[in-house]
């Protein structure tokens, strides 16, 4: 199964000319999980290889604009281009509490009716994901007794389980995802995206040589069961099966400058093939980075230090850092300050790779349309 | 005083990369009146030579997305790039009813703070601006006792003047700007701006012949007083004024298939230097475009033909229709249908033009970016 990510928007605070608002895909053989979604989403999946109707579940961080203001629009978008009958199978959106009532404001006020039901599962946060008057006062507004959207479906109220101090949002035959909480200027989440162990091909050659032709013999073994061949022999999957393929595994973390329940997120993001990191600010302004609840590559480095992914890609950057391609001459002179942040991006990428000499967790500049595909891990 | 008009994005519907979602800004000597923000309004602002933090009033035709969903995002980013101290200077937003409700929830869920007040007045429609299914529900679902957003100091409701079909917006010494109403999916409403008249100027070589020095009573006679000279002589302001410079006006509909009040949405536009009306699809599909609450150039020219515009420009168009210089051979077979349209927005032109042979009335296409300018009118 092919999986890839790309990302539509790696800019902080605002969309600008040269990076998006924050938006990333998780593509699985074309379908597509999308994680917030910042203003002017849906024209940077336009200009990508995406496809928005491919998108079957949203993913929202956090509250802040940048990255959930293009998300009404959105689902107007896919609802108005929508070329197939009417879908009775929903949209799943997850995201803080809130959600739920932005978007019924949101669609409601504009008149919007959607071809596909959605239904919204607000994820519960705790008072130490942010400063406390950030932590009670929208939540407070919120008015209790609300109709529905005529196309939204009841969502779920997800709880933290303080077994693994994460959320668990969905498990099927395929994946596990679990969000965890992260400390921000408004309650963030991080999101662990776990893929299910498959079990091992069957060893045709060894069948062979055993004796056992093909046929549902072969669907018993791979089953997991054992099966007694016409001459009494009893053939087991562990003779047979190749060793299962690990599932891959992907954490997208929204904006924070600390993780909340360190260890429960280290573990579940123990490992991860991609771990995609904030780092809004150069180390030089970690000062001002943790005052606005945000990372520097360092600090995103300490946490993949611990945790221990095959990549550590950043993204979230201000917009002071124009893509590498982009900079010009004149942006390039140091700062007032006389500190070493001259507005290079590349300067990021420096400072994560030297937090994190000797662990051989590779850091990537996450770029608008860069995408990164996640190879099938070996047996 | 400078006076031009650019056109931010012209597409209808939901922004695409070839044309953004409906914005416009008005300029008068610096200061931006913003008709309208559709999602990526805020980085199609700074794609243009316009400075978004001179935006000082707001206007909303309707609460569709693809009019609305950048706002509250353009309000934060306004905010964020502030570089002067605090304002106490509100940034006044006018729109339909709900237009509060929605901004509340958008800025307060995303824990936005501005470092400017803004007051929203909302405009109350009539039943007869759009299907009655349309009218009721999103106006019934707002709560009645709401707090104020931090920064939202309290907004005006205006409601219809009977005697000129009219909402009175504001009045200044420079400008008196009304709205009124049209028939779409969802109430909507155009705004006409009418620059107040301006006094002649001083015909000071009169004034030196009539052997009047220059000195405060030049300013007497300018401020529509008549003099007595130390001879006796009386000058009046009618001996040596220019004719007064007639006030430019600029009308912009929202979204419609038809106007409500006629007869004051015709008195009210009439003679307008430019008036922008939306023409979604071509003359060939009116019905549709009329289902939808839309218009043709048809029935855009038929509105400039009652009220004599010096120039039609039409804009919101359907996404179908490329702008000019990007359309590619293949775009440009002919429908399945056997219509004439194939995609080619000169054709729209065209189709106003024809409609308003004999006129004198210019048809302009707008395109993203493009700026009008208003000359000031002669005496
Ligand atoms: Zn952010
Ligand atoms: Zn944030
Ligand atoms: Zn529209
Ligand atoms: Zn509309």
């Amino acid at each position: 199964m092919s999986m890839d990510i790309t990302f539509l928007g790696t800019g902080s605070a605002y969309p600008s000319p040269h990076r998006g608002a924050s938006a990333l895909v998780l593509r699985t053989e074309g379908d597509c999980w999308l994680f917030d979604c910042g203003e002017g989403t849906q024209t940077q999946l336009m200009k990508s290889q995406l496809k928005a109707s491919r998108i079957t579940k949203v993913f929202i961080s956090h509250l802040h604009g940048d990255h959930l203001f293009g998300l009404p629009g959105l689902l107007c978008t896919i609802s108005l281009n929508w070329s197939s009958a009417p879908s009775q199978t929903p949209v799943d959106i997850y995201g803080p509490c809130g959600l739920r009532h932005f978007l019924r404001v949101a669609l409601g006020l504009s008149g919007s009716q959607l071809l596909f039901p959605y239904a919204v599962h607000e994820l519960e946060p705790t008072p130490d994901q942010c400063p406390p008057d950030a932590f009670l006062h929208p939540l407070a507004a919120l008015p209790c007794d609300e109709h529905l959207h005529p196309q939204e479906l009841p969502g779920r109220t997800l709880t933290l389980d303080s077994a693994d101090e994460c959320y668990t949002l969905l498990e099927d035959e395929h994946f596990l995802v679990k969000a965890f909480r992260l400390f921000h200027r408004l309650p963030s989440f991080g999101f662990a995206v776990q893929e299910q162990e498959r079990p091992g091909r069957l060893n045709t050659q060894l069948l062979k040589e055993l004796g056992v032709k093909p046929g549902p013999v072969y669907g018993r073994l791979k089953a997991g069961e054992s099966v007694t061949l016409d001459d009494g022999r009893v053939v087991t999957p562990g003779q047979v099966l190749e060793r299962p393929i690990p599932g891959r595994k992907v954490c997208v973390l929204g904006d924070c400058s600390a993780l909340v329940g360190q260890a429960g997120v280290l573990h579940v993001c123990q490992g991860a093939d991609l771990l995609v990191h904030e780092a809004t600010l150069s180390d030089e302004h970690q000062e001002r980075a943790v005052e606005h609840g945000h990372s520097t590559p360092s600090m995103a480095a300490e946490v993949a230090r611990a945790c221990r992914p095959r990549t550590l890609v950043l993204h979230h950057f201000s917009q002071r850092y124009k893509p590498a391609g982009l900079r010009v001459e004149e942006d390039a002179g140091s700062e007032a300050d006389g500190s070493k942040d001259n507005g290079d991006v590349m300067e990021l990428k420096r400072q994560a790779e030297g937090a994190l000499q000797g662990t051989g967790v590779q850091v990537v500049l996450a770029e608008d349309f860069l995408t990164l595909s996640i190879p099938i891990k070996r047996p």
